[in-house]
């Protein structure tokens, strides 16, 4: 894991900028064998996709991958999976007021200060945009763990959380989140959640969210105490995605307010099949898996792109104030769902390979 | 990072169980000539030490370090230093009852269905102890820093929150934390948390907490996108620690609620120096150092050793009940605040050393 | 370094089958600012392209590169930088009469064994052709190391023994490698290696090669003992290119043959300059450079796609034989001279950046 | 594969000086539940320790090893295993006279340069001592393979080239070799062997070697193309070895001289049985075990370390002389050979655990 490089085993290298030619991916340590085609993958992209709502940026992008290796008739080979995916709507002009600004919030500052350079179109590789590239690893270790694991392997991500909205978490229902286009498990809220988007969108602001992944079917013994614990590298990979703030596991930053009788989840046996009480650990205890759902949790911080103005300083380091025109999303955490899915897979799959190394 | 290791070009790896002759770390890619002594690394394991108040493990540990490599004359050689620190107050016998049971709520059943083997013995691997060599580990980073970087750079963390009871955030005092035995930033909220914390460890049971992390004197520029973001080798950092199930940078998951406008961090240059009019992002922007302070937070959860009993399962798989009477702490949190300033002293040295090799 | 992903802070990632759509690299952790053009990478490409002589197989491919990402304005950003080569000249009729046959002395036969499937046009992923994408890595990296070191930062290799045809290495000349189609070092042998190779080629047959590769002007001290040697990384780089069978880093082989007395390089100021009196370790002491110009050797076999019927097994595990009728080089070795100049200039540059980073 | 650490999943960590308290290492990765004694360490210990002939140093070490984690009732437990050995015979006075100058052919010349500080004393971490670690690793990593694959598995090396003296291969004989000091596979050269090397130790002078490493039972499928090839990490693992200038794979550097017609090893089945007519390819097609043995050699240059004076630079970079008269071995490579077969079966057991995650 070093730069642009994701995993152990099962490794994927991210490129490109948000108004370059392409972005792309390499996908390394994939097992060998296992059916994939553009077209699964595609369903994936589809999720993440701009331009599918009014909720969303109206940068129009297709973001169709192409393979350009690493599957042979049809099946993986074991080898590098290459994948494309060709920018298409790339108004760079817009992005000419904001040459020589840097955002607040933003991460033109600090790449700026750093490499001494930046493409400041679109935001470069500071872009969201890169985390199409993520999807598409997520949906080809997807594709893998459901041939590994079989049907019983499940992940699904909701927004439980739009800004002040909340939502009733015991209404989750995996149907529902397909359907509406907050991602929202609860079908009571999103009337709500809807009207107050659009005051959000219409006052040129933004908001954060909070977003909820469960992974079903993750068999037990997966995770490599110390440094490389599955919930040690479900944070990283979460926290890696643009605007993540926090990361929880299971009962997550709320478990300090727990006395040890109530976050203890208590096991018992029934008909030889094992039960758990209560998931506070978020199904790793020691940072290997427990067998109960992989509960994990994040927080994606509002958008600093917003047509209000608000005080910065240049590449020259004088003060100035700076408003954003551009296409964005009122709440980028929406579209956060599928690209947390992803990272949960590809960690997930990362760990599967490397038990199975270790202890067979 | 992988297993055992942590970091990339500043790198330790530990080794040992709670009740085996001894634990250590071997610290490599540590930069050379700089003054180590066992002295210094001491005083941050005395830090961390158990048996030194009554809201603390009564387990008797000097954790006394011994560098046995890596030092000569006084100095860093550049090559791996290893130190080990021998374990003392084994009293294996505590364990014989836990030998083939599970408790719930800790990792010796998914260690034993990882491994099919296991030592019991005080948690053998999975216990905090392990934490001692981290520790020890970031010490000689603190000290690397320090003299790479100056006076100005500091790490100190403190308990912000102990169970269910907060403290005054705005009364943060770096003094009073080096004088109350919970490490809290807040004088008037420590005979609260005395009271609190007795009735807890009377009552048999424990409590979480939250511990607070400020670093300062960062420089900007240090954090490696898109997988090696300083904000997400820190959430992976403190994610690895035992019983930590949250972590934020900044607002972290507070991020959610606020505006784009609350949430953007304006910028100002006066009399040629840049502040920053607030810091929700932690200090870290697009996953690089800006200049701020870098500020993180973890949760700890509640130790499942308890006196009370609770169900759980024995490793034949038949249900049993458990009640644990060795020495634990009552709350496992506050001896986390040393632990967490040593892993983000070590995400920060690494940083800086990467941040070296790319951009000179 | 793992899998398709050579290097530790200056790495690349190779993908790409002979005969699928296209080849390409992710080259990560490149050094921001520095001028990066596709022209400049080219010229290397050309030294390692097909069909320029008639020593050399008749597949037409101009190995055109593009760069997709990483540069901006004709710099280096810092960011990953991606270079896609088009596959042209695939005529993959030409392989189906090897598609259920292995060849004898291919990786025909283990790839299939280890993955169960293998895309046999051209060799897929075992092909030569994954080498361009090394001479392009090498190209970036030679341009950022002269940028680094300056003007007296050299590196050229030569073929030194062409099947059993030897040359004179004290006619060793860097302007007349540049200009023979055998990379010769030594104008007096090129005659003879011409009616050799014909020979050869006209025999259907095929024949091995020596490489020599000489670095000069590099700065004492890179190189991270104890197996991050530059020695070690050098010999897992060269070991790595296709058909590659032996490495010797100075004296190589041959130091087994010197007494202590002839073998250790006696040094001698004049000046304030060191001087070495001879050169068998290769400019490389304890794994560390030495400040003398770095030599290193690699023999290439002879490629087993031959014109005469070889005894080998299909597919199904029955015994056959094989005749190539393919377009194939007679000595694959020549083309490995820019490949291994490449392989050399990763590893110096990542060396480079690894000791920048650990000592400053 | 970084610094001080071995391997990708079977990794180890060695650390420690010539003249320290202690060297040592900690093994990472190794599968659960396999039995592990200090006894069967140490009969690999034993093979390389010095002071047990007349041909190698006379320096007193036991190298007693010591298991201080990761073994619980006799078996791994998936843990770190950490191995120390305390130094024992320290004549750290023996060193006083090289403590300025620079032996020439030594790493004391770029160990200073590259770190500006260095631990004189018997080489400090420089020292062929180091090497006791990776015997210890070697051991446990043939004790694991020896359970995976079984009684078919074996490793073992041999000296075939005495400094100028040769031996005949086709005599080798695995008994033979365990019964002279020499390691010598050839009955018929141990006379001579013993004269030239007697010759050689008087006139106070050193010479080199080639060790040749014989690995049988190997299961076909092993080794990651591109990058981690399994001939890629044999170099690697065998050049990292103190005073190795040289390594080949199978025919190795004579592979140059051969035919393509000569160098392809046939294949046929006979009785369902798989044959390879010959074995130029060492066991590695396209970087992945064959089933055939692996064969791989390296050459030890003479050790330095002679009584003849010889032209250096001291400390402050003086011309002046040197004559070492501490205790050292008349041939280094001699002891290279149980240190060759443990890095040898480090790869091959990594190399499993990989071709484990990934394929199943």
């Amino acid at each position: 894991m070093s730069f642009n490089t994701f995993g152990k085993i099962f490794r994927f290298t991210t490129w490109g900028e948000s108004h370059g030619p392409a972005i792309g991916c390499v996908i390394d340590g994939c097992p060998p064998n296992i059916p994939i085609s553009e077209n699964e993958i595609q369903k994936d992209m589809d999720r993440r996709r701009p331009g599918q709502s009014k909720f969303t940026t109206q940068r129009k992008e297709s973001d169709k991958i192409v393979i350009l290796s690493g599957v042979f008739e049809g099946k993986s080979t074991g080898t590098p999976i290459s994948i494309i995916i060709y920018n298409e709507d790339k108004r760079s002009r817009d992005y000419e007021t904001i040459k020589n600004k840097f955002r607040p919030g933003h991460a033109d500052f600090t790449y700026f200060k750093k490499y001494g350079i930046r493409d400041y179109r679109g935001g470069g590789r500071q872009s969201a945009r890169e985390t199409a590239c993520r999807v598409a690893a997520g949906a080809v270790a997807r594709i893998v763990l459901s041939k590994l694991i079989g049907s019983k392997f499940n992940i699904i991500g909701a927004v439980t959380q739009l800004g002040l909205m909340s939502c009733d978490r015991n209404n989750w229902n995996n149907t529902e989140i397909r359907k509406n286009p907050f991602f929202c498990p609860d079908k009571k809220s999103i009337k709500l959640w809807e009207q107050y988007l659009l005051s959000v969108r219409k006052a040129g602001s933004s908001c954060g969210a909070i977003i909820e992944l469960r992974a079903s079917g993750i068999p037990v013994g997966l995770g490599a105490p110390i440094y490389s614990k599955l919930d040690t590298d479900i944070a990283a990979a979460l926290m890696s995605i643009n605007a993540v703030k926090g990361v929880n596991i299971g009962a997550g930053m709320s478990s300090a307010f727990l006395s040890g009788e109530e976050n203890s989840d208590e096991m018992r046996v029934k008909s030889g099949k094992l039960n758990f009480k209560s998931n506070n650990a978020g199904g790793i205890l020691g940072g290997i898996s427990s067998g109960q759902d992989v509960i994990a949790s994040f927080s994606v911080k509002p958008t600093s792109s917003i047509l209000s103005s608000r005080e910065t300083i240049d590449r020259k380091g004088k003060n100035t104030n700076i408003s954003v025109k551009g296409r964005h999303d009122p709440c980028v955490g929406i579209r956060a769902v599928p690209i947390g899915e992803a990272m949960l897979a590809c960690v997930i799959l990362d760990h599967f390979l490397m038990n199975r190394a270790q202890c067979g």
